[in-house]
């Protein structure tokens, strides 16, 4: 699969890199393993990626919005009458995305935890992008009268996610192994739920 | 320091090994090290406590109730006319205590968060205490009508103990430098506080 690096795309490094990742895992993945799956030279990877780093958000970023944010735009999208109920839906899938990688795509994760903990910036794109869904979904509730508006979109979104962490934030994933999980997150969505429509009842 | 080893008692030895930990940092501290602060055989030690990971666990167990439970349990005590008020005290308390030792007392802090990560019984055990003292300061809220008793008590502390996961569990602790974490611990308390008197209303 050697190739000219004139025609090197971003996009197949990347697929690149995500394939060295998987089989070498983050740790041991080097640049130079990268390059030499594409067949061009260190340099050449370096001109599109300045560091390791770099090319480990990239991917990751790829990740996220392929395997989180794209799914859940699918409920966005999906038309309901009830956008309260609707936003617990959205909430729970990110929650078993979540879930789904740390044990069927461990490699992927690591690394995406890894990010989470080093590259503050990426993630915190990331996770306004989950903003602006959750701020969709709390809009339609509040034209539906399912959903108080106590405070502005953007915050309510924020501490919705903020509440619910310890179910998605990936450095929770050893918990979400406990049985009583899904009761625990019944629980603390039952609370926000009804701080949600606190001054509508 | 040298003693004859059947007069050490097991707070001489964690407090040696919290001396130790402090110097050597958790990672690098052997129970040898231990030892020959206290004088004493490798073999002795092991009397004690049969591993590493029962010796950390020891100390971390005390730290926890020293230095978390115990300053919590004078809110716990303070009478107070507004149990919901003092519910909101409780958890920043929690929150400032973490943060206090994430940056005061890093290394002790750091086998902490290694326990967390590792020893979930000895965790369980620790969030029990909190979920008590909480119960407590909700119950009171109940009794004066500004907690609504949409849950077991139990359910509701442990509830809030996870919604707010974010501001105390040590994986969190590179988040805690934000700028917007006490604006953000805000926002999501108000959730909570309406969702904890929603009937009321």
């Amino acid at each position: 699969m050697s190739k000219s690096s004139s025609f090197l795309s971003k996009t197949e490094i990347m697929d690149a890199a995500e394939q060295t990742l998987r089989r070498f895992g983050p740790d041991k993945t080097s640049v130079t393993d990268v390059a030499k799956l594409l067949g061009v030279s260190h340099g050449t990877l370096y001109r599109h990626f300045p560091s390791k780093a770099a090319l480990r958000e990239a991917v990751t970023e790829r990740w996220l919005e392929e395997q989180i944010v794209a799914p859940l735009e699918q409920i966005v999208k999906a038309p309901a009458d009830n956008a309260l109920a609707q936003l617990k839906v959205y909430i729970a899938r990110l929650i078993e995305l979540k879930l789904h990688y740390a044990e069927q795509d461990s490699e992927m994760f690591k690394m995406y935890t890894d990010v989470t903990m080093e590259a503050a910036e990426l993630i915190e794109v990331h996770i306004q992008r989950i903003m602006e869904q959750m701020g969709i979904l709390i809009d339609r509730g509040i034209q539906q009268k399912r959903i108080a508006q106590s405070a502005a979109t953007s915050s309510l979104a924020r501490s919705l996610f903020h509440a619910t962490s310890r179910f998605h934030h990936p450095a929770h994933a050893h918990e979400w192994r406990s049985a009583s999980i899904e009761q625990e997150f019944e629980q603390v969505w039952q609370l926000l739920e009804q701080g949600l429509t606190a001054s509508i009842h």
